[in-house]
């Protein structure tokens, strides 16, 4: 079994062009929400649900929930924590509810909803879940979340990683998917140097948390899928049906 | 003098996410229509009129205009020609204004038109295109007209050989033209090679337009720039003033 095509969806802004019938769509914000989900689902979080906008996430206050929020980079006054992966630790989420809201993963993860089943991509759950696609007889749409709707480096050179481990020669790759695995083969000798270049990199550095970029191009830190399951993200086990 | 900055924007569905404001824009249909539009400028046509819709290209019948028209790759029933580059020769435009609708080309043209200047790219016109961008004091906007709004690797590809040729070391690149120059650094050494993978070259090998393909990958066969004046491309001359 195998997948039917890959394909990569390069904006959030693109995927009204995209079909997503039969089709696992996975949605990657390598700095940092997906990477920061995988790590707090793999550290006890019951779930994550994420939200559009600053005002639904308020909306859950006062249900014991932990209510995470970032725009442009930073956490918004007011609540809890945002989206750096050290605020996702054991001690802080083990089985807590997070409902989150970031400047383009959750809006993401959102516009996917109609696909047959949303996860999410890291490089630190990377080699869990390209074992679990290998096996999906599904179209696989890889969803970059990008930045305010832009094409960006990090996803896309992520999108190109799970493209290189997937392809067989049975499977169909649309251009996007060729560009991908063709940017990642460039930046895989030296992911961080590749990246640096990123104007998100650079945003980042700006605003001090180059320790959380470093964190987040980690392989294989952790072993769970989030998946979209209703309205709430949680951790696929083998019991969990596709929707 | 040199460039502001160089974006380069890989579907036209993500213009509205561009500023246009003291920017110059490159449109970039390699298969065909901006190839086919610096031929048949090259060869003597007065102008070209780009239109979005097949009914607004009939209106101008019986003006002695040539209707050009082509969808999904191929001439629609009823017109002279499509946009291949073949039907651009000198014996049959020479003199004459054509009216083009393309499936890309002509809706990214038009997308653009609030740009300080508006002009055509091909492998067919690199170097004197370049050679004028880089005496530019404005930001360079690379606009690829893909696939239906998809990313294409063919148009990208170009984007990434001007980002090579005038990037410096003042001049802010987008991550999608680092990403760009990347395919066209892996790319250069063999282009037909490297986008015989591309959906369009696939495509275009169905319909037994292969040559066409060849012709549009030949460098600087032409020494014109095509450039928006009102709703025509005509010829940029160095007596034309930017708008």
């Amino acid at each position: 079994m195998s997948p039917k095509s890959i394909r990569v969806c390069l904006s959030p802004a693109l995927l009204p062009f995209y079909e997503l019938d039969d089709t696992i769509a996975v949605v990657i914000d390598i700095f940092r929400a997906t990477s920061s989900m995988c790590y707090g689902l793999a550290n006890g979080a019951r779930a994550i649900i994420p939200v559009e906008e600053l005002e639904e996430c308020l909306s859950y206050r006062g249900n014991g929930h932990l209510l995470a929020a970032e725009r442009d980079g930073q956490v918004v006054a007011g609540f809890d924590f945002g989206n750096s992966p050290f605020s996702y630790t054991r001690e802080k989420v083990a089985g807590k509810t997070i409902v989150l809201t970031t400047t383009n993963g959750t809006r993401a993860i959102q516009r996917c909803a109609r696909a047959n089943a949303v996860v999410l991509g890291s490089f630190l759950n990377i080699t869990v879940l390209t074992d679990w696609l290998k096996n999906q007889p599904h179209h696989i749409l890889l969803v970059c979340a990008g930045w305010k709707n832009h094409f960006n480096l990090e996803d896309t050179v992520f999108a190109g990683a799970l493209v290189h481990r997937l392809k067989t020669a049975d499977v169909d790759l649309d251009d996007a998917a060729h560009a991908a695995e063709s940017l990642y083969r460039e930046a895989q000798g030296d992911l961080a140097s590749y990246l640096s270049k990123a104007s998100h990199s650079k945003r980042m550095q700006h605003l001090h948390i180059t320790q959380d970029i470093a964190f987040c191009l980690q392989q294989d830190q952790v072993s769970v899928i989030p998946i979209l399951n209703g309205y709430e993200l949680v951790s696929l086990t083998l019991s969990h049906p596709l929707q």
